[in-house]
């Protein structure tokens, strides 16, 4: 018995300190998307670059996790909802690693496209932004608490994004229509948008792999009238 | 002993079944992409439509052979080698439904921008479609055979695909400034030419997992020139 109870509080630590990880890369890419909105939006370069330089170690964080996860399947053998959560976590590291690449992306924007051309033309992507690290920053807190309900929430502040998104690119293209001579750089105000609305799709994953862990249950690609009566099911 | 191989006889079935599974999906995605493609180019709405509509297909398939890899996990406790299989296999069929998702997006494109659009201003997606699908179709050759010289060729086909994609983007870039008033269709197309763009990352992604699974080193993020030494020193 109390060699089992070692086994297993073992096992308790290797995991918790997997989740801690996993928080900390979900601050890290966090913080690479403000700085890299940050830097697009005040035109800073000098924090775009720093963004882009960053990247590895969020690269580096989600090898290391995966690494740990499967180290962790192959010792301890888990099974039933230790297993579900590692399972979870090897999803979660995935997009928010891709989350980090969005960041990267848009850093390179900053650095190529004054954002004088943005403000000169009166396109903002402020709201934009602003609504994707506000679901990034609740999905990482819906993930650290396990909530499922938060994450239901949370998976519904992809339409505004969505929304956003397309009276973004609406605007835009009606100015790529006036000004033609700033198609590039609108071009690439336009890759940054469409950038940003992918992070929403991603922050949905991770809520739908809380909803996963918590309950059991595979709630990938329901419509969201499913989705909403398989989260009130609970 | 007999009892122990008749375990092992009864895994060995059973991830078997998990890897013929991959490569049906692996058969359905890269004729999803192939028929969006077809229909893009070939202005053919129907087969657009099939697309559509046969994409649950794909997320189906994903998500039973999630359960099935998480399933023979806590069944059959698999270490080592078979472990990294199943890793490899949560991770590529990730891939191979996102690349359905960018198949239904271009059969989207197909629906709503009349290809006569892309002729009339001599803009093709004929040569960057048969390198991406030509991209998926070897490796998913690769992981049928699991053949990491394979994979380690197919992972730089990326670089024509990535080469292919900028010249059909400066291309549909002068066309827009020559001719705004077809800004909004010549957009549709620059989104899919983009989209296929990502397929050629997934199927480096793909790659990796092969390179993973058969050597058992991440090398995932690593720059061109470490990713061929890396390769050059199994």
């Amino acid at each position: 018995m109390n060699f089992g109870r070692h086994i297993s509080g073992q096992f308790n630590v290797e995991l918790e300190s997997i989740r801690t990880h996993v928080l900390t890369m979900g601050g890290l890419v966090e913080q690479q998307l403000s700085f890299a909105l940050q830097a697009l939006n005040k035109e800073d370069i000098d924090l775009a670059r720093k963004v882009v330089k960053d990247d590895h170690k969020v690269n580096v964080m989600e090898m290391s996790i995966d690494e740990a996860c499967t180290r962790i399947i192959a010792k301890r053998q888990p099974t039933a909802k230790d297993l579900r959560l590692i399972m979870a976590i090897i999803k979660t590291i995935s997009d928010l690693e891709r989350i980090g690449d969005v960041a990267t992306k848009i850093a390179y924007v900053a650095i190529e496209t004054p954002s004088s051309k943005q403000r000169k033309y009166h396109v903002s992507l402020e709201t934009l932004c602003r609504l994707a690290i506000d679901m990034l920053h609740q999905a990482l807190d819906a993930f650290a608490r396990m909530d499922v309900e938060s994450a239901a929430q949370v998976h519904k502040m992809d339409d505004k994004i969505d929304a956003e998104c397309k009276a973004v690119i609406e605007q835009l293209t009606k100015l790529m229509m006036e000004y033609p001579k700033n198609i590039p750089s609108m071009l690439q105000i336009m890759q940054s948008a469409h950038a940003i609305e992918r992070v929403g799709d991603r922050c949905q994953n991770i809520c739908e792999y809380i909803v996963y862990f918590v309950i059991g249950k595979d709630v990938r690609h329901l419509e969201d009238d499913d989705l909403g009566r398989a989260l009130n099911d609970i």
